[in-house]
């Protein structure tokens, strides 16, 4: 059997499909599928993405039985449009048109008025009794076809059009007539065969090939394969090519084009909405010289809607809408053209729409019984979620972009400027709304950040300090923007383009897209409406993974559960170290020499500690919450700055020499590596027995006093060895039992460990001997695994990223490969040991639509993730169901 | 059939062997073999240990028939010698003795002259006609007996000893009479039931029986717990007990005892090297009372050798040394006694020796027909080779040990006081030696490194900069020697004793032991003997794992090929970059904002470049040379103190704040996981592109002007993506092929990567699709693979390793279960898509035997050392083989 290379469709048979869209293209299989269901389409024919393929493998050679299948397909058009291609008084003029897979910019889009020449110009005439109409066409095929196809510089030919109306005295291409087509085009051949030797081809055949060559080569020029490199599209996929007979929107008053959606793309209602223009072709309803009219009378207008000007026509549409939507189950985006009062339609496809018109749609084609529950969690996609949870910039506001970062936490606030997370937490007391800029954040800004509209830092990457508590906050960042320069001393920054911006000035901030702008503009805010919640029900019904939330406070706990967390898989309690009040008994303690003294300091922090979780787990209702002990090192609680250090020696009444000696001493060339996690708990137990202790007497007493059913679930962070958990397993079941004696209550409790080491994933066989659990601490586990900072790397990842040598940020969505081959690797092993250990993950990946897909298909049970990014994860983890 | 507990050995027949250690014990093991080949052994039984594992088993019971057994051989003894345990007229003594596999201090040792009463002394009396020779024996039994078995306090019964001394007026044990000691053991009896409430017991079966039950119950106390936790030896093992019959050699002249090597411990000399006492017990040959005398005229000395004293004795002992070496095929240390004119062997054991003995013996040993070479081979530790190839400090010298840090680089060197690496350089000129002394060093510290004698740090672990460097130059090192403080300011450092050391002060390292000395003490050299390189070639032709070196310039390529070498393993370029010549280049480099001037700085490192990599190569002759291009993050070459800073701007002739800006732009949190390997060849192709230039140039050379044979292996760190390989191979492969067209030449390269991230381990089936050869980079897999930074983990690492929660520094002896997991897989995943490709390792493992040997077993082809190591390397691939 010969490979069939070309599908024929009109007059209501195709021999392509919807379905078909590898072979034929999207536009290709979508022309094939209206002309089915009976449609007016203008026949055609589709050249498959296999001659593509073909064409390359070969040589740049046709297969053998190309040209005769063309042939034969392009007579068949000919017969239903009774017209023929080059025949000089009837002739057929055809539009060649690529279409790959997916819509891909920078390869040859389209060639109309193919087959025009000085003899089937008169032809055209004749069919339209309209000579200025047949030569402006054929001008602009010239003008089309010299650019894409024969590689003619445009500006030369459009030199020659501007000289024209400068002979003629007039300033529109309108105000040109018929005879001053002609003469361009005869000028136009002219200047083409001077500059590139060649003359333009007079053969339709010739021009038809050479247009198809021109897709076919499109393919494979620099644009399209760096887009195809930018976005994992594989060269064999192939484009398809598109012949259709033309028609005109042009012709006389009882013409026009437009576009439409079945139902609105902004807002999801359910009415017809479009644009059209009377007399026009479709790329001036693009392009905004003349403003497009609306089809109907749905939304108020001053305009003549379609409906009235062409009723007919209008009918004819609005049915098609109906069989549309019935046909394809989904909104779709079309584009159609009315010739001398009859309707043709030129594409559709599924259409483009905002979150909240997506859920809409979704719950309403659900009501309407045209899809599934299902079907309809499938349409939504969880990115989107994020649109809805917080404000976002007015799309018809102005706005003048200075500077440009990374969109480290979502959402769109204004404030004025402050430096200092003091100057942040004064002002907001006095009711101002500030954004807090620095060239970095650190945990003893958290008071500021908390004070603050939004966060903006110099240095850092998505997974830093500041986009990492921003996030946690639910709060707009952008981070390591390197377009401003801070300069502290002068309360100012500067961004790249000099814009100077002084303390107390006016910006804004969008966290979705990580641009610094200029004044305040105007955002709108969210909703979460009647069909969010119903969607998120299905959601719910559908998903099997759970969804915690990373949260530290009870206020985090409380936004959480509102947006449906099912427990806490992360709580750091080294967050309430920072606490005003706390960080002088924490600084006592490190600054102390013996046990003693750090005893001492530990029983102030003690009282506090069990105080914040009685908060956590009155918060969550006897939901699972899990509580990691101390994880960062002891560094990091110490003052950096000469005058901080000063200040903190005059409080604490110790010499300024003494702490600079114990700073000095406690510097980490990496820290990230250094003495932290439970290194700190082997060689300073005191301090994990204190944060146990707390935990425990906390669930004890609620348990005895108000009758609580929790089960704590105690988290040693940076295991590397079984041995590392079972010393300090032992120390805790030790304090935990006597507690738990002491208050003669019975509580259950679990003792697990974050996996966020490789090694802690590559012996997990022998760490599930002793751990309940493992959470999976992505973030971490991402910075080893890469040998990557996330502090310092915003250097070179974002160079890595637009060049594709990582296809995404590794801390934005897990490296599934490298990191993701640990994980999968831990839980087997896990398993293995200790068939029901309790499997989650706390890293940020929690709240990444990819990477909650994985979890599901690796198997974990849970999710954690930032509370603004719950219903994120709960959709995702319905999707990693539904396939 | 009944589980048999019991051993009997006696009389030329045992029912032991040597070879059954696991259940006699080594002592037991050995007694028994002894008897059976003839030799005198006093006769008696060993209880296995498997009644040590049944008695904990069940509860600290024994198996029921056991007593029976005992009672039975206990017959079997007293036949033998003709005389009955508790008789009262011809008693046996017997000594308790514990025996496990392992010798284990912590564990209950001996109790001697078991079987004495107020009855059987006299029989004692009788049998010696000694009546003080009696009581002293009995005396000492109630002291040992009392102390070990009963647990009363031993100081109370010496304070009665004493007194009684103090009440005669004498001052040694030896001047008390028969009386004097009858009167003890009753005051001693008298002393333990007043004080423990128990009567001391009289009955020889309880005697035993209590002795038995203490050597048992010792395998549980905590220091013997302790001991098998630090040195991970199983609690299941248990411990065997040793009844057997006493002989004395002190009841007169005709009686001796002594201790001896078959050949010289020391040297390895053969001849028949041991020390006796007469009339003496064998306590007092080790307690150093009495002189000991050599048994043999051998070595000259004025003491009459037991060859003069007792020949016949002393025949029939230096025919049981030719016996015994014959049997065991090895150097034996043994333990003999004579009564009255009888000789009696109480132990053999194969020798401990040094290094030097250790390859005598083994050479000599296969000239003498005794043992194959293979088995010479295994008779050498690799460990022990380090003490060959360095200076040791002189073992007789006296030693002021101020304080003590990590053995990070072996040998024994004296040098004065500097703090600074221009100090050391200067002062090196002048023929001074000195010690360089840090705080911590860093690659500009090289040249003082250099011209030092020996390098002493604060800061740092096994794998810091100071450490790699040192060893790699095979200079004496101690590093992160936190007794020290430094004080760069006044020019001292201050021990932690508060021994003060001053600029200029002499001071002795011993990188050895990680010691640190006042002044000078004096060394021995090292020699490598003309049966060392008879060894060595033993060991290549077993060997299959090739041994290469880390080494940077012609000099260390030098010495590692005169050790052995088969090649550069690990070539770090970066180390040319620190020349004084070439710094200001690299730095203009660094500060340059443009490609531009970036090359251009570049040109001016280029010649320099190809410079070294000609004189390695012309060094190695042809043997493969694997070069790694730039690794550091580019902040390593700038200056960090104030002054340096200001020099530098002078120097360069830029603003100090411009600098200082660039100082701080290239700041990093982590370095370790920043902004270097590979990272660095991205972002800036150009630093590659003139390194590649530089060995392609200088290979071409070669082979075109002189007619070397040259495959030069490039080397790109730190890959974590095959993406990242193959963008730079495809560079570096662009830059050979013109190269080599340029020259008109014919040359072959590999392109590699080390493998020293998990990322990379964990994909190297996709990095194999663009490597040539993989190299393990261990010391950062470790990092990584950990989550420890080498730099930083001197905090907790040392506690770790104390407290057993890692077994070793996984620095030094690599980490088998989790890094060696990775290296494992990488091999597998690597070999599955290029079968034939290089594999190799060139951390600081390649010079670990156990990390050789696991190198061997998972079927890598070459280890890389730094050039001193490279015997141990040698001699530990062939242990690999031979299993």
């Amino acid at each position: 059997m010969t490979q069939k290379f070309v599908y024929f469709f009109g007059n209501g048979m195709a021999e392509g499909r919807a379905d078909m869209k590898n072979l034929l293209g999207g536009k290709g299989a979508n022309l094939a599928e209206m002309t089915s269901i009976g449609l007016p389409v203008p026949p055609g024919f589709t050249l498959t993405t296999e001659v593509c393929t073909e064409f390359y493998k070969n040589n740049n050679n046709y297969p053998a039985s190309l040209a005769a299948e063309v042939a034969s397909h392009l007579a068949e058009v000919e017969a239903l449009m009774d017209r023929k291609f080059g025949d000089p008084t009837n002739p057929l003029l055809v539009s060649v048109r690529s279409g790959a897979r997916a819509s891909m910019p920078g390869m040859m889009d389209t060639i109309l008025n193919l087959g025009l020449n000085d003899t089937t110009v008169q032809g055209i005439i004749a069919q339209s009794g309209d000579e200025r109409f047949a030569y402006d066409a054929y001008r602009r095929f010239v003008q089309m076809y010299s650019d894409v196809v024969m590689g003619m510089d445009k500006h030369s030919l459009e030199h020659l059009l501007e000289q024209k109306k400068e002979q003629r005295g007039v300033h529109l291409d309108t105000d040109l007539s018929a005879t001053d087509w002609k003469e361009l085009v005869a000028a136009f051949k002219e200047r083409i065969k001077d500059e590139l030797g060649t003359a333009f081809p007079e053969d339709p055949q010739d021009q038809l090939w050479g247009a198809i060559g021109a897709v076919f080569g499109s393919w494979m020029n620099p644009r399209a394969i760096t887009y195809r490199r930018l976005n994992n599209i594989p060269a064999e996929w192939g484009t398809a090519v598109n012949v259709q007979s033309m028609v005109y929107g042009n012709m006389g008053d009882d013409c026009a084009t437009g576009v439409a959606f079945t139902r609105d793309p902004s807002t999801g209602e359910n009415y017809f909405y479009g644009e059209y223009l009377v007399n026009a072709q479709g790329e001036d309803v693009v392009a905004g010289i003349r403003t497009p009219q609306p089809i109907n009378r749905a939304k108020a207008t001053n305009l003549p809607p379609m409906e009235e000007v062409l009723p007919e026509c209008y009918q004819q549409l609005a049915a098609i809408r109906s069989i549309l939507e019935k046909h394809y189950k989904d909104m779709q985006d079309i584009e159609f053209t009315i010739e001398k009062g009859k309707l043709f339609m030129l594409q559709t496809r599924n259409g483009k729409r905002t979150a909240p018109a997506a859920i809409k749609i979704a719950v309403d084609m659900v009501a309407e019984g045209l899809i599934d529950e299902k079907t309809a969690v499938k349409r939504v996609a969880p990115e989107q979620l994020d649109q809805l949870l917080h404000p976002s910039l007015d799309p018809k506001a102005e706005k003048t972009v200075i500077a440009k970062g990374l969109p480290a936490s979502p959402g769109a606030v204004s404030g004025s400027v402050v430096f200092t997370a003091d100057e942040a937490e004064s002002e907001a007391k006095t009711g101002r709304k500030v954004i807090l800029v620095r060239v970095e954040t650190s945990p003893e800004d958290i008071h500021g950040m908390h004070a603050a509209q939004g966060i903006l830092t110099a240095r850092g990457g998505m997974t830093s300090h500041a986009a990492v508590v921003a996030r946690g906050m639910g709060k707009c960042c952008v981070a390591g923007c390197g377009d401003i320069k801070v300069d502290y001393a002068n309360q100012i920054f500067t961004a790249r383009n000099g814009v100077v911006v002084k303390k107390g000035d006016m910006i804004t901030l969008d966290g979705t897209l990580g641009e610094v702008m200029l004044g305040a503009v105007p955002t709108v805010s969210p909703q979460l409406t009647e069909d969010f919640n119903t969607l998120m029900k299905w959601v719910d019904g559908i998903r099997r993974l759970k969804v915690r939330t990373n949260a530290d406070t009870p206020y985090d706990a409380k936004v959480a559960r509102q947006f449906g967390a099912e427990g806490i898989g992360l709580c750091r309690t080294e967050h309430m170290f920072f606490d005003a009040e706390r960080i002088a008994a924490v600084r006592e303690m490190i600054l102390s020499d013996d046990v003693e003294g750090r005893e001492h300091a530990l029983a102030k922090i003690l009282p506090m500690q069990k105080g914040d979780f009685i908060g956590l787990f009155r918060e969550m209702k006897g939901l699972p919450v899990t509580i990691r002990l101390l994880d960062p090192p002891l560094h990091e609680f110490l003052p950096q700055g000469e005058k901080d250090i000063e200040d903190l020696c005059k409080t604490m009444k110790v010499p300024v020499n003494a702490l600079k000696h114990k700073i000095d001493t406690l510097h980490e060339f990496n820290p990230m590596l250094g003495h932290r996690g439970c290194r700190l708990g082997i060689t300073y137990p005191e301090i994990y027995n204190m944060q146990v202790t707390a935990i425990m007497e906390a669930a004890c007493e609620l348990v005895k006093n108000e009758g609580f059913s929790i089960v704590p679930e105690i988290m040693i962070p940076l295991i590397a060895t079984v041995k590392e958990l079972s010393v300090l397993k032992q120390n805790a079941v030790a304090i935990c039992d006597e507690t738990i004696a002491r208050y003669g209550v019975k509580v259950e409790y679990l003792i697990g460990t974050m996996i966020e080491l490789p090694r802690a994933a590559l012996t997990a066989d022998e760490i599930a001997v002793e751990a309940e659990f493992f959470s999976f601490g992505t973030n971490d586990l991402t910075q080893t695994t890469f040998g990557l900072s996330r502090d310092d790397a915003g250097k070179f990842l974002p160079f890595y990223v637009d060049n594709n040598i990582l296809p995404e940020d590794p801390f934005v969505s897990l490296d599934q490969k490298g990191v993701g081959k640990l994980v999968k690797m831990a839980c087997e092993l896990g398993r293995a040991t200790r068939p029901n250990i309790k499997l989650g993950i706390c890293g940020e990946h929690g709240g990444d639509p990819a990477s909650v897909i994985f979890c599901h298909n690796v198997g974990l049970d849970y999710v954690s993730c930032s509370p603004f990014r719950v219903p994120i994860a709960r959709l995702a983890a319905a999707h990693a169901v539904l396939g």
